[in-house]
């Protein structure tokens, strides 16, 4: 689990640099921009639960991963176009990661069910939403493709075959999968979810 | 009081959720919109004083009823145009009793008095200033008519009568009433604080 | 070191007052902007090391200063042209300061090392950042020239000469040169980091 989730925070690193590398950032901000992209859904929902200090402070391979992935990104994306459907995949791998420890660490702190679920998502989405804040756009997460919902959701089936008495491996596992399949689902046939009308504007 | 707060929390999300429909989110980024503007404050206010975990952990209705009102919102609007008018004097509403909330749970914390008018107005006004910046925009009650500035006179009051030693009923509706009319009679004259004005730009 | 701390802070508090004045912020506004460029750094400092309350909570006249910095740029600034040299130089020197005590507060705490020189940059630039995010721009910082870079140099001398056995006043003079020096030698000659370019876009 712990390799996974290093797994996913390079991912995000990588997706947070490519963000910055569109607006042009320096080698700093593309630093910034990666690691508050990979630990800053985390780092929300320790301060939610009241988890102190953050996780990165008390184990830095989260921060040196992001920053070497942000380096590597800012070198090698000089001289190659990154693949962006394997991206894709690798993020949607992450974010089924992050869903499920966001859940597990509330349910750690014995907080009730609902914020076990929020605190998934936001584990998950959050990073993506400081990244586009940051980058000076609404964050597209709010606005496209179903993205936390696929972490909403993944989230429920992990509480409840928890609930249910499953060992972690299990309803993580399970969790995990319903977060990638709604995910490439989402990629594949471009769902969403609809967009508020308002009457009369 | 528990009941003033949770319908202070439903009309912060009903404006949250309409800010988020001007700008075409899909239902989920209504949603999380809704309820940053409707707890955002709170939770601030809670990082800040250092109360863990922030209070909607501790009682999920206020995620409940944000979500809930965020669903309600983002069906009516599409039949019904809301009344425009109707939402300010329920906002101006929400705002009087979240800045009493949040003077009462800094003094609650010993905190400084000065502390107290802050986190007092932060619980009132830092969620609409989320709200905005989610929504891509230079926060409006940053630069537009009387709003903060009412919460800090309630505040101001709400703090100088409990010093003199008033009951909580009796200096938490004196300062609410300070905001509501203060409030109201900024949207019925228009009335703005003086803006920054440079010489040679 | 308080007197240049709060030094730092009143200079901060200064360039939040200008950067919210460009951005026609009314008077409100401007305080609330200079007071989060001033402390914001802190702020999120104190929170991710666990530190509660923050510091201003505990020492108000973080918070005074701030807003009266700010009264006083409001009304200065109708009048005279700030001289923006002198400014760019003070504000080198508070990022000096700001660096130093980030990295002290983390050792404190006993926090590895990568952790200090991560908050000693936050304290520093973190509140830039949050200044440039609320009057709605990518942050400066991650795109201009040298500026948390000069911050993290100072921070890696600061606590290599800690490690060293140092004492306090030595190793921070010598990191706060780091920081002015390097900052200012940005300035005059406009170095900036490589920015970030990909291929085929």
């Amino acid at each position: 689990m712990y390799l996974l989730d290093l797994f996913g925070t390079a991912v995000f690193a990588v997706t947070g640099s490519l963000a910055a590398g569109r607006k042009q950032l320096d080698v700093f901000g593309v630093m910034v921009v990666a690691a508050v992209t990979a630990v800053g859904g985390g780092t929300i929902r320790d301060l939610i639960l009241g988890i102190r200090p953050v996780f990165w402070v008390r184990d830095t391979n989260y921060v040196v991963l992001s920053v070497a992935a942000a380096l590597v990104t800012f070198v090698v994306a000089r001289y190659y176009k990154m693949p962006e459907s394997l991206l894709l995949v690798f993020d949607a791998f992450g974010l089924a990661v992050f869903t499920v420890i966001g859940c597990e660490a509330a349910m750690r702190q014995s907080a009730p069910v609902l914020i076990a679920v929020i605190t998934g998502t936001m584990t998950g989405s959050a990073g993506g939403m400081m990244r586009d804040v940051l980058c000076g756009e609404v964050p597209l997460i709010l606005r496209k493709e179903i993205y936390a919902t696929a972490s909403l959701l993944g989230g429920v089936v992990f509480l409840l075959m928890s609930a249910m008495g499953f060992r972690f491996w299990m309803s993580g596992s399970a969790a995990g999968l319903v977060v990638l399949t709604t995910r490439l689902a989402a990629i594949r046939w471009g769902l969403s979810l609809p967009k508020f009308i308002a009457r009369d504007r």
